[in-house]
């Protein structure tokens, strides 16, 4: 498997490439790809390399191949149907991100197990109590979720999730989550993100960095 | 400026060394430390020692001194005043987001332009126009803020908190901000995360990434 920092690499190809290719581009270099985003040729060769040999001798990248081709290493080259577990402000907040469905995630699922939340409908999908996970999972063949219920519950949640089918988890619940060997989790971490921000502003050099 | 990478594993053992240091533990070594993280030994002491020498030959480090000293490196060994900008549902979940706190971090102001949202209070504080942004940020000291707008406003408010002295900026707009080189920004794109995630279900390795 990948390290991180490649596959958050990758995924940066893919936005500037599908850029690259809305101005009606058809090829393109190591050099300019990595000058659109401030990554070394070197490195951008390197990452792509570490998938498979995708470049032409004189001619570069072939936009239209090399795009499929990093859909398919980072399995979004089909529509990944997914679960949101927790209709709270945070969930509610997720579920209009528009990010997910323009890169192929599609909330296709809502569970909550607040009475007063259970039987509510959001863009045409009523959240279903959590009990019923295990059915709907399985019906919508969902394996991806994102899970946003308070810290107090999270494991808990995540215990029936696992049992349910699900293997990907997105935590913003700031706990750990225990869950078996064959279940990613990747959990977001803010308090991290602004420690970071921190450190930058300390050391003024400023500039931008992405959380991939 | 250390590599972000390296920034983040502080943040790790920051929190590592917090619970040693609550269940009584006065020392620790670089293997101890690690091995809690699933970090190598040797990775841990080089990441340290970008920062300087902190460890005594036979002893490991002194828990006691290295706490304060990786608070100093991340720039949060005092309490930092932070802005929300951007009260819809993910701010206002941030607002509520508890390893902001913990860590240091305080919102001492709240901004919107919705007048349905100026004048509300939320935890003791009042929602505020952003045209007086420039007078409050300036009396409460704040150089960070989180902006939580739609895209479409983003870059415009972004604009705005610069001219009114904001250091760094955590985006949670999915847009790419244009700051000047004074300023740092955090952008937090979940996309990119969900990616990842279904990377890794993908190649079923499993096993749980944090994002720092």
């Amino acid at each position: 498997m990948a390290p991180k920092a490649v596959v958050g690499r990758v995924s940066l190809y893919l936005r500037q490439l599908e850029t690259f290719q809305r101005q009606g581009q058809t090829t393109i270099s190591s050099s300019q790809l990595g000058a659109a985003l401030a990554i070394h040729n070197a490195q951008v060769r390197k990452d792509l390399a570490f998938f498979g040999q995708f470049g032409y001798p004189g001619i570069g990248y072939r936009i239209e191949e090399l795009i499929p081709a990093l859909r398919r290493i980072l399995g979004i080259d089909r529509d990944l149907p997914l679960a949101l577990v927790g209709l709270g402000n945070l969930g509610r907040a997720l579920l209009r991100y528009r990010g997910f469905r323009s890169r192929g995630f599609h909330i296709v699922a809502l569970f909550d197990n607040d009475p007063q939340k259970v039987g509510r409908t959001h863009d045409g999908l009523v959240v279903e109590p959590i009990e019923t996970m295990a059915k709907i999972v399985a019906a919508r063949s969902v394996t991806l979720a994102v899970l946003s219920v308070p810290a107090e519950v999270a494991q808990r949640v995540a215990d029936q999730m696992v049992a349910c089918g699900i293997l990907g988890i997105m935590n913003f619940a700031p706990i750990p989550l225990s869950v078996p060997p064959s279940v990613s989790v990747v959990a977001i971490d803010l308090s991290i993100q602004l420690e970071h921000l921190a450190y930058k502003v300390q050391n003024t050099q400023g500039g931008i960095s992405y959380v991939g």
